[in-house]
């Protein structure tokens, strides 16, 4: 059984490296990964939000947030949307 | 061939949990995941700054550091060292 990986982003140039290198680095035999762009898909950041985003990009694996470097911070998206 | 991926971290909270979560999430047919403690062992904190690691946990892949969430900075570790 795969658990599901969420790896949410902005498009932003630590995201998209982070999402090459990282988000497809799991074990596709473990892990089943969606990427969600929330610059995209704006309604999600709440969703984000809840799990402990506070930065993309980030993961969300088992519940809990892991942060990868710093792109941009999730208030400033929500300023944007 | 399998890539090489170098999981820097400080045994602190949380670096176990990154490390079990996302560094053993890796797929293994394409990376070959070292583990190494700094706290154990200061003689590679250098190495870890070489390649741009400024706090633990991080995982180094492809010579780019990717910091996850923040445990200590690595000028810490290395006061203590």
């Amino acid at each position: 059984m795969t658990h599901k990986a969420t790896f949410y982003h902005a498009g932003c140039a630590v995201c998209v490296d982070a999402e090459q290198r990282l988000a497809h680095a799991l074990d596709p035999a473990e892990y089943a990964v969606e990427i969600v762009h929330l610059g995209q898909q704006p309604g999600r950041i709440a969703e984000a939000e809840a799990a402990g985003v506070r930065s993309v990009p980030a993961l969300v694996m088992g519940g809990t947030p892991y942060h990868i470097n710093f792109g941009a911070a999730l208030s400033d998206l929500r300023q944007g949307a």
